[in-house]
């Protein structure tokens, strides 16, 4: 923390801590809600999470708030006006500015009602897809676009509803930016994935286990890599994720109908990658703009990069391999390091996005920015949503779900609303590369270091490039200033074509 | 829920509601904080449940709620001016008003800083206890102690500081009252003590058995007396407790150390007892006072009939003991359900409350009420707490610690700032024999029943003399109302006259 003590930029701070610490007790909430909640308790739980949506948002927009902040920065016209403020104190004065001015566009009670209505419609989602019954979803469904629809139009937007959701997830991208984007990726990868799919597969691979050894390894992995259990812990839940509210509190989640081992590592180091940057954030400036991440895409590079560019890799694998061959020598008797690399590397067009290997996952997201569009601007209707599910995959991915369970019911996001946060799954993929890229050449020695267990260096390195920064740069902003380089899906399609188009 | 809509009263509800659901908030947070939490996380939870206090605090005590109040009844006199209230309504009425005019005393920063430094101590008392070094807890025992001296003060009283902090755990209680009852209770049980300490013991006796076998156990145990899954759930902590903030959401834990089996079942029935009352309140009336617990004492009445005159009882044990033969057949070969029975229930002074048998069990008690009043008053210094925690178990139960970890620092309450608590622990063993007195009368073949694995019928019996009327009475009123007759220690002493006099 700078030793400057400006008056009202600290009033702010202060004001922000409260907000932020309702925001905070909200996580911990909905973790337990995933993990160990009575399942009785969902209204209950919905009830409290709209009490906290609706104090964090009086804050937030209170006219305390917008006194103290029009003394710091001017809200018209974006001027800083209070003196002494360092860089990254000016910075995070913009940060409240635009977030205010956001904020206040949402009238509480609408806040309220997002809140309750998303927090109930969850166990709707839940018993749908475990029903294959999407008509039962439907209703709510309807309710949470026409939430989302309503939304867009309190923010308002330039060119496309969808801009004013994204934003949300991705501040300062645009609908058309990542449309651009996506385009060129698309294409790439539909050409890539012809390439490999005119060469035999060997078809899916995995070590069952039961869930307790899954765990076992898991913990096993996660001491490894140096994931500190004194700030936090893994459960198993449903859907799995990463729960933050402070660095010393963040907690992640595996999945608890899994394929296998090799499975529940890649997602263990998929949720540690988010879990590092949430414990790697500033503790000091917590509840204010320079402690928190910046954006759902740049979080999400941080757990791809994890994932896919380590969990992925050769070395990592050189490593961790002949700990499972110990823990498991019948289940992989015979299956040397090279082939167990491919057999967990394989192409492969499947119904199921979290399933989904490097190549193909973002041609599933692709299918729900498109779809998301679609909604929010009322050019597909909620009941059509099935069939152009099973369109889009059949185009995209040349494969059809049988049943909505494993088509357009699959991803808990809709059920909470979360329209625009799709996009950031495959924009962190592409964050990721281009950030991997200058890891690489600042470590050319990585992959040895991998190879002998090492991963300390790879966080180090993390910390200096993003987790310091809080929201100083938006993600645009920040892969400048790492890389060198504007954004581009460059170094995401180089990575995957020099990997996959290798013959196996 | 009446059918007539009062309008002001609705209003009083409504508002009563908010600070009730961000109290439920903070028990989750509690219970979160003793059973999964990353240790790390302690400061965070305290700030997260001083923000919470401080809310609910602000809305029970804020000029609306004062508003709408005396438009429901006279503050100042106590008058009920608004017409068409039901008589529950009006109960309910007069309890908001002793609760707004308690409430009112203390300033929202004392409650602020109480709700800090207790959660503060939480972590500090553990590892004290842990360490057996009570020289680490002092300052902060003084800080509380100082603290709860101030709350007196803020509460004010007629004759000890310490009727302002029973008010709390039981109201309508005074220093006065239970220093009679207990003064009766102690001579009683130490001329009992003497004439059972006379024969000769057989020592210990449980089970020990793995931490996933005991709980195992535990949830056939919940499954065969109707414990909801649905709406609650069993854990595991370091000292076991029940959570509820909802008849939806109940949870209760079982201790991590246990002496074994039977320890854990006792434990349970325990904790589910307090479980079942929380489940079993009006769900309608939640967050106002007709949907809450009348006092702590009877809360733990609803424990320990689960506990002693259920769970410890020959006729529970014909039923389980064959189920805990066929589990554990090695432990128990050659031991006969009256051996087993004679063997669970040996009267032996000890060094730990929570593993106190029926008799010595108040005795406990009675020393930390004593030392509790001396704190209280200032006759007693922090420092001189050792000593006297000594002196006081050699005087009342003829053992003495050999260490602080098993003599003044085996409980959690100080550490939460809960002066006035302990006493209602007994206390609720009072209750709790005055009303299975009444159980006994109206059910003359419960023995039958419990050994034939019924307890659907004891769950009835009590959710009509307790349970279903939230605070329209106090604890004494209670009483007189289900068993005819005022409040009593007599029903207490009889039975364990009657169980722990005949020969052994």
């Amino acid at each position: 923390m700078p030793e400057n003590h400006p008056e009202q930029f600290e009033k702010l701070c202060e004001l922000s801590t409260r907000a932020h610490t309702l925001q905070g007790i909200s996580s911990l909430l909905s973790w337990d809600q995933e993990t160990y909640m009575p399942e009785m308790a969902s209204p209950i739980r919905a009830k409290q999470c709209e009490l906290l949506a609706e104090l964090a948002h009086d804050i937030k927009t209170s006219s305390e708030f917008e006194k103290t902040l029009n003394r710091v920065i001017d809200i018209a016209s974006g001027d800083i006006k209070e003196k002494g403020l360092t860089a990254p104190q000016e910075a995070a004065a913009k940060v409240y500015r635009r977030d205010f001015v956001r904020d206040r566009k949402l009238p509480t009670a609408f806040v309220q009602e997002f809140a309750l209505v998303t927090s109930e419609a969850i166990p709707v989602w839940q018993k749908a897809k475990i029903g294959n019954d999407f008509a039962s979803f439907e209703p709510t469904l309807e309710k949470i676009i026409s939430l989302v629809r309503k939304k867009a139009d309190f923010l308002g937007y330039d060119k496309h509803p969808y801009d004013a959701l994204l934003e949300e997830y991705e501040p300062g991208c645009t609908t058309a930016q990542i449309g651009d984007i996506f385009e060129k990726v698309q294409e790439k990868l539909t050409a890539l994935l012809k390439h490999i799919s005119e060469k035999p597969t060997i078809g899916d691979f995995d070590i069952p286990a039961p869930e307790s050894e899954q765990m076992e390894i898991c913990q096993l992995l996660l001491g490894h890599i140096g994931y500190d259990f004194k700030r936090g812990r893994i459960d198993i839940s449903s859907h799995p994720f990463s729960s933050s509210y402070h660095p010393y509190d963040s907690r992640i989640t595996t999945r608890a109908e899994s394929h296998g081992i090799v499975s529940q590592i890649l997602t263990t180091l998929h949720e540690a990658g988010h879990s590092f940057y949430d414990m790697g954030r500033s503790v000091a400036a917590q509840g204010t703009p320079l402690g928190d991440p910046i954006s759902h895409g740049i979080h999400e590079s941080q757990s791809r990069l994890w994932e896919t560019r380590i969990g992925r890799s050769l070395p990592f694998w050189q490593f961790f391999y002949p700990l499972l061959q110990k823990r498991f020598p019948q289940a992989l008797v015979g299956i040397s390091i090279d082939d167990f690399y491919k057999k967990i590397n394989i192409v492969k067009p499947t119904l199921i996005r979290t399933d989904a290997d490097e190549v193909t996952y973002p041609l599933h997201v692709i299918l729900r920015f498109e779809i998301e569009k679609e909604l929010t601007s009322g050019a597909l209707k909620v009941k059509e949503l099935p069939d152009r599910w099973r369109a889009g995959m059949k185009k995209l991915l040349m494969v059809e779900p049988k049943n909505d369970t494993e088509g357009c019911l699959q991803d808990i996001h809709w059920s909470m609303g979360a329209f625009g946060y799709f996009p950031t799954y495959s924009l962190g993929n592409i964050y990721a590369a281009q950030l991997f890229e200058t890891f690489a050449k600042d470590h050319p020695d990585w992959e040895s270091n991998v190879r002998n267990g090492q991963f300390a260096f790879i966080k180090e390195w993390l910390s200096d490039a993003v987790w310091q920064h809080g929201r100083r740069y938006n993600g645009e902003e920040l892969i400048r200033k790492v890389t060198g380089k504007v954004l581009t899906h460059e170094p995401f399609i180089n990575y995957l074509t020099a990997k996959y188009s290798t013959p196996n």
